[in-house]
């Protein structure tokens, strides 16, 4: 068979999928994305469909990998040039970051995983608006949202937990720069270990994975087992969950978004967030009510950190309580104070 | 001190938070009240809560014990009468049924844990009819919660299976008869056991419980353990999921319900609720319309047995489908087909 005439090769179910991922809401062609590579099976398959859908010319990115190398191993180096390699070798450039993650939780009192990710969020942030990328892309599998969802649950959080890893968000509140995590509705973590031996391609074994001091690989390794005793197809249906979850809390957020328009739009004056009619709230359904209650707070605060649910309970109670007076004191100083007719925040 | 100036014993903690217990809807004079009593300890803790209160005069209830012997163990009919004389011995009246839930089971092809469940509440409400009772009160614990929401969760229920155990719900859809699970909310099923003791009061040991047949059991005995090494108030989160899951699940109900009455208004001749306007429907969020789809079929075909996910994502579908022609096949014949605007039932 000449050059000229050869057929291509069929696509690999693993692109094929990827490519058919519903909700990929990549541009196709002419665009820059950013892949955040760690090394390991999921990252490592995901750089390796893209370059089979570019090869295919079904996709026509260009795609910048992007490393953080956390300094918490000593061969963490020789892993970053691994990646650095890796990239090279399909035809792509990538950007290495040294950030050392304990220092740097060591010195905000943060834990290690949340330190890390934060430092891997915020460079891939940084590196797409340097490259003029509209996307990000993080590897994670139906496993990783599992685990979260699980994650979630010990740790007591409702249905806005459950929601689990967000497919598509933004990378930001506010960004115009989506964060996409094209594996994880479809991609069991086997199934980019397989990817990755079809196409030859080694990947790198996360030393991490295997410390039990973690509660993610304690619910990798001890939960999900004992859970899949019960329920076969029990990662499938946990991502179920998660999905189902997150259409309801879109619902919630919304419905709950409309009341508390409308309740600051009767205070009198719209301009003034910080003041709440309660007329409509003291009608409206408990659920709903709290949850535009807490998006109050957000809005006022610009975050919900250390708001618990007993201070949405105590706000709540603020619109059925007696006139005037009133306070419910919010951890780190704020206020909000019943008015006559108004909830009011201070800070 | 003489008999005419005692002070009347304090109220017992368990006592005392049964009384206390926010959501109590119990009528607390003058009414009939049917409890259930297997003659373990939740039950019989609470049933000796109740006596407390009525001897404190806190209540003034006429409680009549229900205890459905499940003829699954040779010495059940010992266990009956156990609970009569328990009952006796409080002043209680009793009413002891004998079903033979394994045979009935057979006949019907179910699970021995679902017919029993079915015969129990069955005998509960013809009994609370007969005796003029508004309520009838069960003793699960926020330990039966905890499992019921893991069985759900392992099972891949979305956010109305995370609800767990209602504390309070009609007995049957439209009934006035209330079903309450007075201690479902606050009571370990330790604090049963703890406050049987205390009253000097034995209980019964159910040795299902022990058959690791029963996923319930091995929730019980082998995965709750393992989530409190992760978190060692994990019962207490998982009720607090369930709480939280109610009340978001409430809120969506209503304003699916809302949205389904707009859309049958909308068809042209109210009285038809078989045949739904797609107008309306096209326009509203997604999670919203899903669930108005759902109640609709619930309407019309009275239940929602076999109707799954993917069902409901097909009827969806029609919303935004080309005009006419496209139908859904229902598990059990039932069909939706969509003519111009409109969504039809048939059977």
């Amino acid at each position: 068979m000449s050059a000229e005439s050869r057929a291509k090769p069929p696509l690999s179910t693993f692109a094929r999928k990827l490519l058919e991922w519903k909700r990929l809401e990549l541009p196709k062609t002419n665009a820059v994305v950013v892949a955040g590579v760690s090394g390991g099976a999921d990252s490592v398959a995901l750089l390796l469909a893209l370059e089979e859908l570019n090869r295919a010319e079904k996709l026509d990115l260009k795609i910048v990998v992007a490393h953080l190398d956390h300094k918490l191993r000593k061969n963490s180096g020789v892993d970053a040039r691994w990646v650095a390699k890796l990239a090279r070798g399909l035809g792509f450039r990538s950007v290495i970051r040294r950030v050392n993650v304990a220092r740097k939780a060591g010195r905000l009192r943060q834990n290690l995983e949340q330190t890390g990710r934060r430092a891997r969020y915020s460079f891939f942030a940084e590196l797409a608006k340097k490259e003029g990328a509209q996307v990000v892309l993080t590897a994670h599998t139906m496993d990783d949202q599992a685990e979260t969802l699980l994650l979630n649950l010990l740790r007591g959080a409702g249905i806005d937990g459950l929601v689990g890893i967000d497919p598509v968000r933004e990378l930001a509140s506010g960004s115009h720069l989506q964060l996409a995590r094209p594996l994880v509705t479809w991609a069991r973590r086997r199934d980019t270990e397989a990817y990755c031996r079809a196409r030859g391609v080694e990947f790198l074994i996360d030393e991490t994975n295997a410390d039990e001091r973690f509660a993610r690989v304690r619910i990798r390794r001890q939960l999900l087992p004992l859970m899949k005793t019960f329920n076969p197809k029990i990662v499938e249906s946990l991502a179920r969950i998660a999905a189902l979850a997150r259409e309801d809390r879109a619902t919630l957020e919304r419905k709950a978004g409309e009341l508390l328009q409308t309740a600051l739009s009767q205070n009198g004056k719209t301009e003034m967030a910080r003041r709440l009619s309660i007329r409509g709230l003291s009608t409206s359904h408990a659920g709903l009510r709290r949850r535009a209650l807490r998006e109050w707070v957000r809005k006022c605060r610009g975050d919900l950190r250390r708001l618990e649910r007993v201070h949405v309970l105590a706000i709540d109670s603020l619109v059925f309580g007696q006139r005037g007076g009133r306070v419910v004191e919010l951890p780190g100083g704020a206020r909000i104070t019943r008015k006559r007719e108004l909830l009011e925040y201070s800070e």
